[in-house]
Parts: C-alpha cells; sequence; structure tokens
C-alpha cells in the first residue's frame, strides 16, 4: 500500500504491505488524514519514532466485528488495558500505552490503519469527512474545559494563531468567555473574526489581565508572555508541545499563585457533537487536500492552515 | 527603640523611632519574632525593602480600639481595602498591598511595630508565645490544603528539609495521605519521625510515583526533582520563593498533564486552630531565642531551625 514513512528521512513509499488487524482491531481504510504540529516533531526527532506517521484522521472500517461500513475517527491512545492506569480509565496516561503514528503504532498517513475496536467512535451521518478529520485535535482543545473550570464571566487569553490555537479559540468561544486570541498573522487572526477579539503578539501588552491563559504558540516564549497576562491566582494551560524546555519565574508563580496545567488529548465524543451541532466550523481550516506523494506540501500549507490528505487519491 | 535595619545592610539600631499607629492600626509590643528564608532573600535584594524587616510575630496591643491587653499574631499582607481584589476577599494579591517586613511597611524584628486592627487575630490562651510565633509560616504551609484536595490514599513527597518543609510535612501529615520527605540533612529528618517516611536526596530515585510532590527546597532545582517524582496528572505545588528563574520540562508537562500551583501565605486562624489542637508541634523547630543584636547567629542558628528573636531581652 501506499503511505508517509519514516525512520529518520519522510518518504513516500508505494511498496508498504498492507496492515493486518490483530484480534480486537479492526482494518481501516483511511479517506482523510490531518498534519499535526507533532507530526513535524516527530521529523525533528520527538518520540524517536520509526514507522507510518499520522494520528488524525476519519475512515470506513472494512474488517471488524459488527462495525464494517462504518465512518469512525479513533482515539489514538492504546492502553495495555491491565496495569492500574488503564483500569482507572486513564488509558492516556497507560505507561506502556503506543500511540497512533506516534508511538510504537503505525498511523494514518497510508491506505488502510489497524485501529484497537475500543479506540473507535462512529462519525454522526451529518458530519462530513473534512469535517470529522478534525476531531482529534478538536478534542485536544475540549481537554480544556474537562481539566478546567471556564466560567462565562473569566477572562480568557490563547496565545498561538495556528491550527492548535484556532481550535482552542473556537471551544473556548463556546463558554460565553471574554476571549482575546494573541497572534503573528493577521490573516490567520481574521479566521476568528466574530468568534473572539484578535490582536497581534507586539500589541499584547495592551490586554487587561486575564484569568486564564492557553499557550498554543508552540515555542518557549509563549510561556513567558502567559505569565506576563495572567492575573494573580489565574491559570495557565500548556498545549504546546515542542522540544526544549521552557523557563518559569519561580517566584511570581509563588507570589501570584499562579496554577499552571499541561494538556494533552481530549474527550472525542465529545468534539464529535461539537462538530454534529455545528458548534463549530473547521472548514476555513483545511489545507489542501493533498495526495500522499504531495507530503513536502501538506507539511507546510499556506496561511498555516491544517494540511490534510485525501487517503483515496494517487 | 531597638530593631534591625534594612538598606542595602541589616543593622541592629537602638535609636529607631518607635512607631505611631495610623487611624484604624494598633501597636504590638513584640515578644517573638521569627526569621523566614525571606527575610535572607531580602537582604540578597528581594523586593528592593529599604525599612525594619520581620513578618512573623507574636506580640501584645498597646494601643488598639479595644484590642489592648491581648496576644495576637497578624496577616501579613496589607491590602488597599478598595481594588476589585481587596473587595472579593483576596487582599493577599492587592497590586496595592503592602507587606509587613517585606514591602512598604516596617516589620516586627523591633520592639514595636504598627499593624491594621483588620489584619489582628487573637491568639489561644493555650498557645504560648514560642509557638505562636510559627503562625504565619504555618498558615503558609495549610496554604498548600487550601489549594488542593489532599486525598488520605494519596502518595504526597515533600522535597526540602528545612523550615518551611518542616512545616509543610507536619501539616500534610494530617491528612493521612502517604508522605515522604526527600531532604539533604539526616539531622533535619529526624525531626519527622513518626509524621512521616523521609529519605536523603540521593536516594529519591527509589521512591514510587507521587501524586502531589510540593517543592520547598529554596533552590532551583527542586523543580526537576519534583518532576521527576511526580505520577502523570500529578500535581506539583510551588512554595520556595528565591531569586531566579526555574527550568520547566515544558513536553512533559503536556503529554503527562502535570499541574502546578504556586502557594504563598495562607489561612492563619486555621494555623491557630492546630496550634490550639496541638496538632503541629514546633517546638523541636525553635532556634534560640536570640536577642536582635545578635542578627547573625539568628539568621543561620544550627540544624536548619528557625531563629527566633526575643524582642523582650537586650
Amino acid at each position: 500500500m501506499r503511505c508517509l514513512y519514516f525512520d529518520g528521512q519522510l518518504r513516500c513509499r508505494d511498496d508498504h504491505p498492507a496492515p493486518r488487524p490483530a484480534p480486537g482491531e479492526a482494518l481501516v481504510r483511511v479517506h482523510y488524514a490531518g498534519v499535526c504540529n507533532t507530526d513535524r516533531e516527530i521529523l525533528a526527532g520527538y518520540k524517536g519514532f520509526t514507522g507510518i506517521l499520522g494520528h488524525e484522521f476519519v475512515g470506513v472500517v472494512e474488517q471488524g466485528a459488527g462495525w464494517e461500513g462504518q465512518r469512525v475517527v479513533a482515539d489514538i491512545n492504546l492502553g495495555c488495558g491491565r496495569c492500574p492506569r488503564c483500569l482507572a480509565g486513564l488509558p492516556n496516561h497507560c505507561e506502556g500505552r503506543r500511540v497512533l503514528g506516534i508511538s510504537g503504532k503505525d498511523g494514518a498517513f497510508a491506505d488502510w490503519l489497524t485501529v484497537p475496536l475500543a479506540n473507535l467512535r462512529a462519525v454522526p451521518p451529518g458530519v462530513g469527512d473534512l469535517e470529522a478529520v478534525f476531531a482529534e485535535p478538536l478534542a485536544a482543545a475540549l481537554e480544556i474545559c474537562d481539566q478546567c473550570h471556564i466560567r462565562p464571566s473569566e477572562r480568557v487569553a490563547v496565545l498561538g494563531d495556528g491550527k492548535l490555537g484556532q481550535l482552542v479559540a473556537r471551544v473556548l468561544s463556546l463558554t460565553g468567555c471574554h476571549l482575546t486570541v494573541v497572534g503573528r498573522h493577521a490573516a490567520k487572526l481574521a479566521l476568528l473574526a466574530g468568534r473572539a477579539e484578535t490582536v497581534l503578539e507586539g500589541q499584547a501588552g495592551t490586554l487587561a489581565p486575564c484569568d486564564l491563559v492557553v499557550e498554543c504558540t508552540g515555542n518557549p516564549g509563549g510561556l513567558a508572555l502567559a505569565q506576563n497576562l495572567v492575573k494573580p491566582r489565574g491559570r495557565i494551560v500548556l498545549k504546546s508541545t515542542f522540544a526544549g524546555d521552557a523557563t518559569l519565574s519561580s517566584t511570581l508563580w509563588v507570589v501570584n499563585e499562579l496554577t499552571l496545567v499541561g494538556s494533552r488529548c481530549g474527550p472525542l465524543a465529545a468534539a464529535l457533537r461539537l462538530l454534529e451541532r455545528r458548534l463549530v466550523d473547521v472548514a476555513p481550516l483545511v489545507g489542501g487536500p493533498y495526495p500522499l506523494a504531495d507530503f513536502p506540501a501538506a507539511f507546510a500549507p499556506p496561511n498555516g492552515l491544517k494540511g490534510i490528505f485525501d487517503c483515496r487519491t494517487a
């Protein structure tokens, strides 16, 4: 089959053996798959992954007890199912977990992939393929709401106007909070018109102090800006994964009694509900679609859009 | 009057004018006053403070509407009383706050100090002076319990066997949690016998992962150790104030969805209740008492004890 395979170098292969589902797994024909910044980080060495990249996808089950013909997305964390964390309902934090296209398990930039049946989520009929492919990153945005009580009366800032910042802003706008997105690109910020106030990073100093700041910049400087914007007793949510460390003004942290919350994957079923209810519009974020062979373009689409592979085109 | 005055250099003066209470303030004759690491940080330039040091004290009111003769301790944050944070019951986070012996207001290393009546807390009769002088730092330890739900079934580590770590460990032991204190000094750790397991820092790698880690080391390396010890989805409480920054492994933070909570001053009335109920034994922590003139000794008592000034002795 065709796939994007990484072994220190990313290549489009058409001679890769198609995967065979293990017991308890489904075989899924991939329709669309989205490029995430984590994919870029993997190319830079993150997780030391070798295999087929891709963890955001929508497809149709071709084999899998009772699921055949169903359009699906999937939770990307594959817990062992036996450890205390899995038994506590936290497979996302299983120490022995594999993660689709990220760690120990081939991903979705391919004709087919295999996924445990327990990880599948049916896509509602009213949600199109090009929307459903956003379910996984949208769930990651929703994780913030699972972790933090965001009050409608609060002042919230999202730092970063990239793919993740766009989704986070769309989700947080639903709470009714006073929302400002801080970015570096007027064109990207314009995508948020009607949902949030926007401000270019150079003008962030004019913002009123915030109850909650979500760091989605993908670079270490984002935390410093967040520290400048947050109120005493406020919260900073860290969504960016990037190689390297960030610097914490520890005395500021103690004196102002700030809270930092790291945040990763989230509730996929809730993300599908938001899409089904047409509460989040992802259409303006679609970059492409591209065939797999056009991966250099899909990894760097114009205007910071999300590169989407159409895995059914040659 | 006598006092310890800092203006870039710490000196014991006996010619300082006694303070006069402003309207709404009490004049307090200081009995005992304790040395905190923050005092040491001020000597190193923290807050750019000039004036009389000292914010942990017990004394007797000499002037103050109805309070005369009462033994008291005091909340050290003096809010403006008019801003939104003060009106919201958060004078500790008033932007214009003064802080006894730390910022904009003379402190307790003196014969007398003045304190707003609203900040006074009566010391119960059963609590001795040498216990009550620990009320302020004990409240700071209790702030952790105000901010975090600590479950009896959780595994908690306190990093640091110094003055603050000792009080934090004593408070957290009351929750029934599985408690380990990590320190660098066998003699200090021995003070916690019967209340917590203890381990020398070099052996911290043998600890089981913790639900909560409280960083009281007073140095930037403490956060790195805390990150190594905490479970996925766990919490780190940062109590140390020190000049400089700390380094955060930001990807670890996101992937493991950790929470960091900065923590400062706490509930003084609750601290007095713990002392009154004899639930926290501070006697083994008393260094001295010392007369004010012996400040070099009081700032560096043996075995990491808390240097206590007896402000009534010459």
